[in-house]
């Protein structure tokens, strides 16, 4: 089985459309075929070159298929995965890997009971930003971290299909928060105790799902972490923003436009106030340029194509798969534990 | 007694010497002379030509003075405004009008007894960024507003003095948030009842008392309020960040840094997906130009020397005093809450 592995994809919008971009490297996967309910996105498929199947029970059927990634609405994620895991056959979803952590449970069991790998796609551990401001806590450069901010702004409301309606898993926490929330606990931050959970919701442009959402998240030792989604923003605050004792990160998406600001030396002599139209300030008075000092992030090369590495790997037995079951399970039970935040108004313990 | 009234100051430090700066504008009031327990305060005073007082007593017991202000450390506000008040005079306070609620209403009870004024300087109610961004929200430029996120950000810690002292009522809630607190529930929107305060202090620089806080208030309505103060931040977030559900306004202290970003059409064609390092994103994209417009923001005049205009014609009976007992008492039960909120762990309802 060592080699290239067959990938179906099922679902093929906007995500399906780029799993089959990315497999078409043909580095360490064929796409083997293509199927989807909606008539013109099996035409778009066969317009491309792609193969396509003629159903669902086509794609379960086909012994050659060595992975199935399902790209639907969330709320179909569950059945097809399991289907496909009871066929045998090894499942990929996109993110989030489904609705609730009951569904994930079930999900995690046809896994076990079938023998197959089950993961999920998500891709944004391996955003450049992600990986840049990861590398700047590790390496110590801010100090010791004690808040960390992660916001995605957008301005253009909930895109006007099913990511907006309740039953097919829509709102934005689902779709962004998912992101975010696996970038900090399970990558940044993995080994910290999240002790509570406090968030709201928005319902701005929509009152059936979230269209975006505040989250406050305070970990073991004192670290407070902020995840916020927006898409009501039309204008966006940095994507990161990290204190350390000795310094602070803000950048937006682009790290070009970002930097790093650190003290190099607390004391100051001859603090001139500012002053503003009502009052005077020394406590908030900017630092004079001796005492911090600025640098560029350091940017880190990434290649999302490490995650189908790693699955070929896993498949093979050479690597343990990098997006785990617990990772899924503690980010569902994350986003759960928000919303029930948000519905009781109150602080969760996690 | 119409005419200018005759003001000692009581702590002649940093905000003392602020308000005699203001008062010998010599407009509305006088300056009769002032009173520190420091001896080099004193010598400072006799330097700029102004008349000291030996003893507080000396203070009490001159029937010229009109009002007493008290700048002192905020614990000996209680004391000394009751005892200014027992001897007939009026009575300023420097922010925070004392430490705690039970305190205010002895010193509002004191105020009732006696006859006689008693008010807190609250001065950034005046300051110009306040006031534009009051101006931008209740003109509708962005609609009707959800958000709004007041922060000061400086990256020195605590002043080196009483103010990092639990015992004095150090602290940068009881020295900023009173100042953010006021501007958004006594003058931004007063009538908006306080649904719930969520609050977590910083003490990156100091243990006994909070260099820092983040605090969330949900209003009526479902208007979300995020005020926070930093010390620790070697790179500013905005000071204000409002968003309506036409527009958003960011800006820095300095209004001309700042913008309002308006929708102008909310249907967008031809959206083009960003894409970044490990995935694309149609939904957080920019807008494209034709569908927003940006504003600059209007400046508003403003002069806090209203303060003292408001407090000689309070006095004189010609108007209300603008800084209200129920208004100081919002605040010092709001600062309370949040106290309790970050002791607890918890959300609170007001």
């Amino acid at each position: 089985m060592n080699g290239k592995k067959n990938i179906a994809i099922v679902g093929f919008g906007g995500m399906g459309r780029w799993h089959a971009h990315m497999i078409r490297r043909r580095e360490v996967c064929d796409l083997i075929g293509v199927y989807d309910i909606r008539k013109e996105c099996m035409e778009y498929a066969e317009h491309k070159g792609i193969n396509t199947y003629s159903s669902f029970e086509e794609v379960l059927a086909d012994r050659r298929v060595d992975v199935v990634v399902i790209a639907t609405e969330n709320d179909m994620h569950k059945p097809l995965a399991i289907a496909a895991m009871d066929h045998g056959h090894n499942v990929v979803t996109e993110k989030p890997v489904t609705v609730s952590s009951a569904d994930l449970e079930e999900m995690i069991a046809a896994s076990k009971r079938n023998g197959v790998i089950f993961t999920t796609h998500q891709n944004r551990r391996w955003d450049g930003d992600f990986l840049s401001v990861k590398k700047v806590i590790a390496d110590g450069a801010l100090g010791p971290v004690f808040n960390i901010e992660s916001r995605v702004h957008g301005s253009r409301g909930i895109p006007g299909d099913w990511r907006g309606k309740k039953e097919h898993g829509g709102g934005m926490m689902l779709d962004w928060g998912v992101h975010l929330l696996d970038q900090i606990v399970n990558a940044l931050l993995p080994d910290r105790k999240i002790e509570s959970v406090y968030a709201t919701m928005d319902h701005v442009t929509n009152a059936e799902v979230d269209d975006g959402f505040h989250m406050i998240m305070m970990l073991e030792g004192g670290v407070r972490v902020c995840v916020e989604v927006g898409t009501s923003n039309f204008i966006e605050l940095p994507r990161w923003y990290v204190q350390g004792e000795n310094g602070t990160l803000s950048t937006p998406w682009d790290l070009t436009q970002g930097k790093i600001v650190r003290c190099t030396n607390w004391e100051e002599k001859d603090v001139v106030p500012i002053k503003t139209a009502a009052g005077i300030t020394k406590t908030m008075a900017p630092r004079t340029d001796d005492t911090i000092k600025e640098f560029p992030i350091p940017l880190i090369d990434s290649d999302v194509h490490d995650f189908y590495r790693n699955l070929v790997d896993a498949l093979d037995g050479k690597a343990n798969q990098i997006v785990t079951h617990e990772q899924l399970l503690k980010v569902m039970k994350l986003m759960e534990t928000a919303f029930e935040s948000d519905r009781t108004g109150s602080v969760i313990r996690f």
